[in-house]
């Protein structure tokens, strides 16, 4: 990459330390758009600067055997890259005949979040599948994907619960979620990093939390070296103020 | 589907027979959008009406074992669908680990078409990748793709043509391609098929044409009646008549 | 390959320039053995000269998922090359764990085309596979598939027929079928390609046709120079007929 | 299976205990066609009865990688049934993706005896591969398969001979191999089983020898009672006497 | 390998012609060691040698499609072995997502073998699935593996016979088995080769015998010269004497 | 399952909460057993209570394609089960051809974390494969493996350290590492959790720390409520405790 802007600054000291010239306590710019596609009962296109994911939630009646007959739904999540999401082509799954291992570790976390923000018996034997597809990739794809999944999913539940055979008992949403990645980067706690801060930090986390301040989820890994409890408390700061925003956001594009 | 307006003036015989009120020659509005994700050297929204297709075009140096030392390049397409990009959630190809055949169909449809408007000589051994990843269905998603495949191609050749190490041997472009779908619909040849009309069609077929009126692929299927010389006479017609508008719009996408 | 006499007597001026000195609208000879194994309800070796096609029709009660309960029935095909069909020994797929893009999009093409041939309604709720598996291979092998299956199938039927369980409701053939390449060969219009010829043919087309001339299937392909119109009219003239003669061949095998 | 006119005769105590009529040390009439497709180096269709397959045999130029400047070269087979070479349907293993593990455990078979035959350091590096394909299964497909295969090879091996830059160095062969299938039917050693015994026999036993009467396997399984070593030697020595006959016809067929 | 203290002995002509320094008709030491692990209903650690093998018995109520409603219960085994329980580490199976063709061979053996030891009319609708897996290999693994299996289900059938819903009908073992790999070594017949003899010799003959004497396989295979009757009797008389002694130890552990 | 002593204890107020008796902050007994298997470069049998795992470390020449002439050489790791290693038998992943998402979320976690205690430059080109194999289950089966793997992986490089080829840089090791699980169980934060707490536990979380106390990765997922920051703190400081204790234990076991 080229000297940006805010690198030539920072040099001079005159500015952040971020390739993107943020402040470290400062989200990108974040859009959340619903019925970005006609055919799902909740479609979402979150963008996080440029990182854009469109999100869907697909109802079906029924679930899974282990649940037939329980009352209780479900709700799974897929994920996926255009293969030139990215900067270099990526091969694609489908004709690779395999989902990589980061794959299915982003999907597992993205339904296993979503779950833990629902009453599953409320769902009713109903279950709602979620689409998370990166369109275009610049870091922090996957706290973007649960981000919109969240709104998705929360159309597809306003959906069913128009729907006198949809079998909803009450309101299953326990919590509303957002999630952000916070990590180190040059020694500095920083929040919602892009794809060159990402490549480069010493640790990267992620943090799932809901509107009422608990965690879902906090994953937090060494990429160079180990990092302190004191780290990892400002990480956990970041991240608290940055879902707060976004949880804001969320409400915002679903009340519109 | 409930009745849309153009059905209720149909049957009071004031209006076209086609679900959309379109004449039989009318295609449905067609947008190009030229730089859509920014990673790849040839990225194409292309919408066709409800239909919207991401096509990138992926340069990569080097060519696929058959073609090493022999100076020609290589172009091949890959073709996905969200899962649900459909009216009902179909299966991740991906996560089934496997292609469909309708998916394999279609993808050798695009690199062949595509190949047959390149002189692959002059493209110096580089290899460019096609994907076409449709984000809406509303049908013709693989005339769709040719279209906006053709585009995205001709700006990742514009790309290697300013890229001193790129190796081009003069432009490799022997036509421009556009390719629409026709069909007898109701007893009467319509022009680019939706996806009302598509699936109650008797007749569904896909042409591909260069800017010079030659046909690069012509596939006829009869879905119900079997269909006669001058059925597929009027169907061509059509198709010759749509063909000559979208390599218009072709032509004004690229000079933007 | 060493030039071959009507080479000779081509470059002279003297013959057809053909490889194998046929006349532009001439078949190979074609030859249709029934009861060719015996186990299946319908088994066919075809050859349409060196090309050689085993077409089986295989009964079983009851049909795919999608069609239980609608009193409809299924047909389905699926293709195959032993792997010394060919000159060069190709892989074996089932080694390989997966078939082949070529193989899947024949296999669609002949179950398609048989299904358009019959009314499945009448068929009752049974599945008949049909299975063609090339076991010497020289061009045109899609081609003498469907020729060849049309006649299992048809034995196949028969064999329904006569079984009181069998729950035909009449005979569901609508049409026969017979099927043939065409192409543009060194600036000429040519019936029934084989591989000298298709493998430098500049267009090569497949025509499926009823036995009452309707189209069920036409795909033709630009290999080198693209198709015009006229081009496109000499092609199906030669396959009009050639599939005439076919299905002549079709009807003796089914009365002897 | 309706009663035979054997099984009748058999019941009046007239005739044989087998379904064929044929005595214990009968082989059935075998057939080893040569030259049975044009493609292969080695093509020989065998029929030990109404079980018949295509055994060919490929020649390649170098060595898997394990053997890749060693001088010596490979041989490996493989197996396969069309879908309906068997009385009822079986799965297309290409179209499953997978082998059956009976695919698997034949093929292994084929290819260790028959390189157990040769001296690989004389056939230079050159791969030869066996394609078993049987077109039509009634029992003993595995011994006719290897009987087959061992005539395919010897034509594939003067191929090389003749071929100036073929690196044979010397006769590979060391042995010719003939198979045959024995086993306990109805209390009494029976040789050359087909399907009605095969599937009801309590010992099936697959032998493979040489022409000079070593064994190159022996593969007994009690399939209902245990067999005792008397019983063991009675099919043994049946299986000598089949292969010694076997191995006379494959001798006829090689000097035709 | 340095030479052992056998094989320098040997060489004076004092001592044994085997590595281990063992007499030709002497088995490996061998422990069988039940209740290895704590889940399964019946757990064996065999060692034979520095062969082990855990075998593990699994019961589940219900068996497989063919067989549901007939009364009758079923036995199934599968194999597998550690990445590095070989002298140089393996691929892992479940990462290729593929068993080897020799897992699947063996895994074969063991499930057929142990099924004809039994009454599976007696077994009532229960599945048996035997599990053997490799830690630790030197030659020897499936025959090791089916005398661990077979005490393995010994301890799971007593276990369904204390289950009051088990619907065993009385005692389903025909037969204990054991079972010894033979082979021919330096020209010599020897009992239960180790990898180092495995790997050099001419023979390699696994057998497989009830406690009464009878035979439920053997597979002999020549790896280098064929051999004879004479060479085959003395195999099996080996087998025999080491089954025999297999079966005591077998008996013993039961009994503890 | 039945109540244990302890339950009955706590039930009446004198006991532990925790199933096992155990304190909240108390590890389960915990066996570091070297040299398990004799084939691999390094081999650890590490028991955290009823949790069994074989964790072996395999060297070879080499490294993957993307690190090959950079002089730095590559940690990874594999992870699996056997099939009654849990309660109920799971698939075999080898038969059903793919590995499980959470086999493959753990073996990316064993790999990444080892590869973040080395210095990958000071290894040389050398490839070290970590395989961890559970043989019997009871919770914690992922921070078990990371704890054997470590000691394993230190005896692999000792052993390339005597290798005068190995290529070895210096100690590749920058720190030792342990790993253990906490949780919020019935409202408490506890350590080590078995399987009885794991399955009902509100939260749980993997921690890996190094001998300096530096945090490696920190996983902790709501399964039931969120947790809070003072939850997650607890846990924190119970982890760092185990952690402590754990790595003793390694270094006693290294110093044998």
């Amino acid at each position: 990459m080229s000297p940006t802007l805010s690198d030539q600054l920072q040099n001079l000291g005159l500015a952040s330390m971020r390739p993107s010239g943020r402040q470290p306590d400062q989200l990108r710019e974040i859009r959340i758009t619903r019925n970005f596609t006609k055919h799902a009962e909740g479609s979402v296109l979150v963008e996080f600067g440029e990182t854009k994911v469109i999100c869907t939630a697909s109802v079906a009646r029924g679930v899974p055997r282990f649940l037939r007959g329980s009352g209780s739904g479900w709700v799974t999540a897929e994920y996926g890259m255009l293969p030139r999401s990215t900067n270099t082509r990526n091969d694609r799954e489908a004709a690779r005949g395999k989902q990589t291992g980061r794959t299915i570790e982003i999907q597992r976390l993205i339904g296993r979040s979503l779950r833990a923000a629902l009453d599953l018996k409320k769902l009713g034997e109903n279950t709602i599948t979620i689409d998370c597809d990166v369109i275009q990739a610049d870091g922090g794809t996957r706290t973007a994907s649960i981000t919109g999944a969240c709104v998705a999913l929360m159309d597809a539940i306003a959906f069913l619960k128009k729907d006198k055979h949809g079998a909803l008992k009450g309101n299953p949403f326990k919590y509303m979620l957002g999630a952000i990645s916070v990590g180190m980067y040059k020694g500095e706690a920083v929040l919602d990093l892009d794809y060159a801060e990402d490549s480069s930090a010493e640790t990267d986390m992620n943090v799932i939390m809901t509107d009422q301040g608990g965690f879902i989820e906090v994953q937090g890994t060494a990429e160079g070296a180990p990092y302190t409890q004191d780290e990892l408390n400002k990480m956990l700061a970041l991240a608290d103020k940055g879902i707060k925003e976004i949880i804001q956001l969320q409400k915002v594009a679903l009340a519109s």
